[in-house]
């Protein structure tokens, strides 16, 4: 693994689980080595998180004969150079979302993995949230009816709606790349094109609603960061709304943003079809939300199913009875019970890198029509 | 109509608004007469009630031979007396619950009306809220299986739970009778009644959580009522909790009370049948919640119906499109609906004079326990 | 009150109970004349709606020097006209929504009231819904903070979601004028307005998703009419999705369909402020959702307000004791109280015919920008 | 660890997590010993769930002097024996509850424990869910007021709902010991106990609801077991229903059953005090409600805390950044958390033994309750 911050907690977490979780799977995991550039703060990430080994240069990881997997956690400037040294390496490739720093790179991405012929996977954990993946296996089945004519979806935080809030590395686009666009908004259109289909066209505008922020005395992050009397320039969206079409007629309509007050992490969505419709809210969610125009007309409704049957839902099997929930780390544990399944199959699922690269598409063109304040197509 | 309070104004919505809204009734309500002791307040409760005519004896309406229809919303300690008149005067009886001060008054006022073979009911408006119609509907169909399990049900309010709100005469007991038992426990049991059955054995507990209150310093009464430093007793029950038994072998599991700050008039219940689950709160009036364990396994969740859909839902035909809620003042619209009918027709509509009876008699028997510290048997 | 279909029987009703529930109002409603086209129809609808004398010429109404206030019920493609001449005649004028066909006819209708000097109000019942009247009461005390994001409302819908359901009147342009963009988009543009401020620029897509239904076979209208065998165009929009900009640089973000299953009147708006969020539900109409980041932090949370305590929010004191709710009918006797007390003070209040007019230009300019792909400005 | 059922993979879980999670602790767990009674499922349990050893015989386990904690996740009726000797092999024992079969065990294992002077602990996990973790903050610094007057709980499930459900081992009272009474009545009764304070008197009744069920015809268990032709007795409570005082005058009202269709894992409490409000549903275990009255008077109602502050909220600090949930298993690595460190510091923290003993005693009075028909005072 590179990296080890927040994403390599979660994906520390998820590699130690994977086999407990799921003790059938044509694998079993070793966590070999963790690699960041500070060495102090890697030794102590290995041994808070169980890796064996640690070392300060990723391309070791990538030669190492003994390693099968390179699972890519760094900063999204690094994804390219390494995701494609470790495809020339004949290893499999996990890589953290998105893909990379714009289409080029990620078309070079697809293109190396192709020529290499590894299994790859980018991590949009969220496909993989038992509620979604129940939501996509009831749109297969037709619960919604042959058409979709609606796509809304939201990914609203708060974290940033305090304007003495400081400027911290995520508001720098030199480093981010970009604010809600690519970190969030990115989730809620791969969501969109794994549950409705492909996108056509969109319209769409982003913003600064905060220009200035207090620059941060010390190197703290997060909630509770510290900022000093000093400003400087945020330089990445604080929001993005857009608009726009699937190829398959529905309309999308999605907002992404980090100044709604009360969101934490609220990932919802809404899809409704000519048959029925699905709502979902990541902060529940253990829950989905069915709509079904064919029940009996004096008891419709919208039936709120807690997803945590085994017996019915997926993935559950692999954790608690019925009405015991389960949590954020779980949709990783999820996703890479998959991963090694292709992993040990030679043959990747989705979201292949092939995803993370139309992803970037989508977002691109957000940005293109933002700028331009006109349609772009696909 | 005798009373021109709380009740007065809902009951005479109800008299000016059914024959609008249920334009098909065999009968048109007129407004003849509105009595009460006080001659002021009776004339300007007229004026924007909408009576016709005025009076402070209640014997000139009962003996009036232009009327056919006595609604009594009187206080409580005088019901008995006035719709044992009015039926020997051969008037159709509507009478706001609880029907009497005891079991005895009740079976005089059952024997009055079966003697007289007078149209009779109890102003058990919950009843007629659509979500509770519908309830009863659905198990009647056979939707909750052929068996109940449990009624478990609650009504909450706060109004009294600050200790130093006053002491009104509600809270005493030479007056209103009891406090929460035969307030709003009352109610609770009715729904069991009309839902689940009838009661075979109850035990229950009584409470005065706060047995002194300010005495009142005005005439004022309700939330925004003052007290003064003098304290005097409160004589009635603050709360009531009980267990019990329907003849059909289902768990009862009632509490009424005045002390759950946040509940404001919360009617809650949660009905669990041998095929699925039904739940209902009146702060949310317009919806039932419907578990059905015949549903596929995947969806399987509580379906919130809201209750507003004229074409299959009861009474809403009357009222306005799907998604337009209705509200308080609606269920004695639909109540004296079936009233106005059933009058026309000469036939009583539940819940009869007979119900209040039986309710009486639950109310007897949780009190009875609730001093004898023992179980008691209808 | 000139028609008496639907909004005719809302009318009617708000006009009967104004007096009853707010007892102290300036003025005492008398329902004069009804005025429709169908003869037989007016006679009927007089008599169950309470109307003394009926007409089929408008222009009797309007010239009747008894009659003080003219209320408009019709069609849309008839509030010019009568409003014209009812304002020249000195009357006060309450029209439904939307104020005209479009925004040369709204000028004139503004031109008129003000050039007689007449009371006026569009009717946007909503504005006075208790929970809307209080998020306005909360915006304007600053209870969100000084600045306002985002603004994201959808008007949802769902019965002619079935392909198969009938071509109506209202899909029918000639007729409805337009779709959902004048019949329910109008509406969250209106309160976008009314709780945000004035809309700076817009950009926006209409579609119409099923662009053929079977003719109706008879007069039948609404959920339950049948179709038959031959079909016939839609010519109304079916959706509308628009992004824009208020003035106050807050974001807008709207979405009116009829294609969204299981919402039956889903009038949904977010309103994210720099110190809180407020949400809102019309099928939960008696309640608001309100955020607070200066809460402890510990207990923050959106709090779920019960909107129905007549001692501290708005409408409510007319109505029942808290805890009780009040349903759909009750926004027009609010808003007609407010009206009667404007015509007896000779003074408009909001929504005067001036906001109908702002709403047509914004309507107008989503409609433009559909058309022509790109931003419009206000 | 003696065992490695259900209860054996979440303790299992929580050993493997403790460190990871909480770097900071004093110690260190090595996950030593797994015992179990058959020697090819205990090889299994260790390779699945990372136990480095295994044996059969808890003795070994008891006598090992490398091992410092005993972990007893077996049945019921085997806890008294293994707790007392690894007391008295000065162990720190951590027990599954119930505690014991009954309220003689478990005094004599306080007593083992306090001669022995070792740390111990009955593993009601619910405790340290975050939710119910801060409800205790709240009470304890007085948000709820000075005095509480309610405490209504209930354990709902419903996955013997089906009366064709077989007749696994929880239903045979000579394995399970009881039935909804120690499995779910008990862990309500703890988190009152807790949250609330002690009891007093009690009045409860307890029903077996479908008295025969299929045998079941082979080793199956949980919900997709299957039975076959042959009936056999059901010989425990299939629900209690039990009303109470506690100490300080609250009444409690509590439920616990297996027949609640839609009910999972449904651990519901609503506490009501002299100033507030608290609400608790497990399967939205991320979440409080609070009431507060002293709220500005327009804005009170319930808000909806989601528990995931790591800023503020107990617990989640170990976790993730707000608004990504956690789920049922966290619960035993917070309080595996807290029971390293009181071991590491040599003193016990609750719940301890004596919090089992006391909990028995209740569950002991209720049962006696039922029986005799009569209240029964602790």
């Amino acid at each position: 693994m590179i990296g080890y911050n927040f994403m390599g907690k979660a994906h520390s977490n998820a590699w130690r689980q994977v086999n407990r979780f799921f003790p059938d799977l044509p694998a079993t995991v070793e966590m070999a080595t963790i690699c960041g550039r500070n060495p102090s703060a890697v030794e102590k990430a290995a041994s808070v998180l169980g890796w064996k080994n640690t070392t300060t240069d990723w391309r070791k990881v990538v030669e190492d004969p003994s390693i099968d997997i390179i699972d890519i956690t760094t900063p999204n400037d690094t994804h390219a150079e390494i995701a494609i040294a470790a495809a020339k390496a004949g290893k499999a490739v996990l890589c953290e979302k998105p893909l990379a720093k714009g289409v080029a790179e990620a078309e070079a991405m697809v293109a190396a993995v192709k020529a290499a012929g590894v299994v790859n996977m980018v991590c949009h954990n969220y496909r993989r949230i038992p509620a979604v993946a129940l939501a996509k296996q009831m749109i297969e089945k037709g619960e919604l009816g042959d058409r979709i004519f609606h796509y809304r979806a939201r990914y609203a935080q708060d974290w940033i709606a305090d304007p003495k809030f400081p400027l911290v590395w995520r508001l720098k686009k030199e480093i981010a790349g970009s604010g809600t666009h690519g970190d969030i908004n990115a989730h809620i259109i791969d969501l969109g094109r794994y549950l409705v289909g492909e996108i056509d066209e969109v319209c769409g505008m982003m913003e600064t609603f905060v220009k200035e922020r207090p620059i941060q005395d010390e190197a703290g992050e997060g909630l509770g960061a510290k900022g000093g009397q000093k400003m400087g320039q945020v330089t990445v969206d604080d929001a993005v709304s857009w608009i726009g079409r699937f190829k398959n007629g529905a309309f999308a309509n999605l907002e992404a943003t980090r100044f709604a007050h009360g969101r934490k992490n609220h990932i919802t969505f809404e899809i409704n079809g000519s048959k029925g419709s699905l709502v979902f809210d990541f902060e529940d969610m253990n829950r989905l939300k069915f709509f079904s125009s064919e029940a009996p007309a004096h008891r419709q409704g919208f039936t709120d199913i807690l997803v945590t049957d085994g017996g019915v839902h997926p993935y559950l099997k692999a954790w608690w009875p019925g009405g015991h929930i389960i949590g954020y780390e779980h949709t990783f544990v999820n996703t890479f019970a998959d991963f090694v399944t292709a992993v040990a199959e030679g043959k990747s699922v989705q979201p292949t890198f092939e995803d993370g690269l139309i992803n970037e598409k989508v977002l691109d063109a957000i940005e293109e029509s933002s700028k331009s304040r006109s349609w772009v197509k696909l």
